[in-house]
């Protein structure tokens, strides 16, 4: 005797959150039914607004829900700098720093050839663009310090450099193999306050 | 710097999952929009499918789409035989032993005074009604063997013998303290096989 129809939807499309498997997908499918069918309206409601909303600002590929983003629209910020970080979360993390007062360009990613991720897929073209702009100075190479992460990070310096743009990485504060969201604040900002230059 | 309205919504709404924090929302939430905006679809349609659709069979009080129930409606079953547990989850766990035949009577709770849950709000008239319905000649009750389990299970024993039906527990094969979703298989057909009638 298997679940009701729509029971068995909801359990099966909660797994597509990360992290959930096929018991919690059931636990918080009762969950949700029992305890908080308001929450389950909601968290229907805000699905579809995120998905109808959000779009990629066209300065820093950030999530955001106009074509340019309050950050990159902001007098307040330094356009002459421009750090790379991998996600959102990467980028939230280095604001937490309050050591960072440029902008930012979000790759979405980073180089894995076995993911079939590769220049093309990351649109390194439209970063080109954006670093040469003509404002932008310096460009922070702030990916992570996995193997994946320096890869990008190296593969990005070559292609920067020629266009006469500064290129730094922050600092191996970071611990080596480490992932910028799960590292503490003070760490990140001695990372990013020793960058290096790329020579 | 906040994030985006629609973004900082879905991050809050996904909060209302069980076990889910700020920060595994927000990778939740980042997860759907970058990587699978066909899922997060789904989960919202799912989602307004279960709640339109889902309601209490009048008779196990289980999830279901019918006013009664596939199982209860079956003639396969042994409709003298009514086993209790507190939720889908311990039916599920049933159900997997094959040990059992009977219909199913889900509480949707146990007795919990502190979380203000009391034979009221459990509507435990309707499980009387439903144990006295001529047909039921035994009520085994496989509340789990936690504190408020065996509560619930005591409180009900009382509750139905003076109703002429026989009431059994499942044996405590279940380990002391433990929950039936948590029980492997095996287990939970032995205590089910040594149930005890109460005296």
């Amino acid at each position: 005797m298997k679940l009701p129809n729509s029971l068995e939807a909801l359990v099966e499309a909660l797994r597509c959150l990360p992290g959930v498997g096929p018991k919690s997908a059931q636990r918080m499918a009762y969950h949700l039914l029992q305890h908080d069918p308001e929450g389950a309206r909601q968290l229907g409601r805000a699905l579809d607004g995120a998905l109808s909303h959000l779009r990629h600002c066209t300065r820093c590929n950030n999530f955001a829900e106009q074509e340019v983003c309050e950050r990159c629209l902001s007098p307040k910020r330094d356009a002459s700098q421009l750090c790379i970080v991998e996600m959102p979360v990467d980028l939230n993390t280095m604001e937490q720093t309050h050591a960072y007062n440029g902008l930012y360009y979000v790759l979405m990613g980073r180089l894995s050839p076995l993911d079939g991720l590769g220049p093309r897929e990351l649109a390194f073209e439209r970063l080109l663009a954006r670093a040469a702009d003509g404002v932008v100075a310096e460009v922070i190479l702030a990916t992570n310090f996995t193997n994946e992460g320096e890869a990008t990070a190296h593969y990005l310096s070559e292609m920067l450099q020629p266009k006469g743009v500064r290129v730094s990485r922050i600092a191996r504060g970071v611990p080596v193999g480490g992932e910028l969201e799960f590292t503490d604040a003070a760490t990140v900002a001695q990372a990013l306050i020793e960058r290096r230059r790329y020579d």
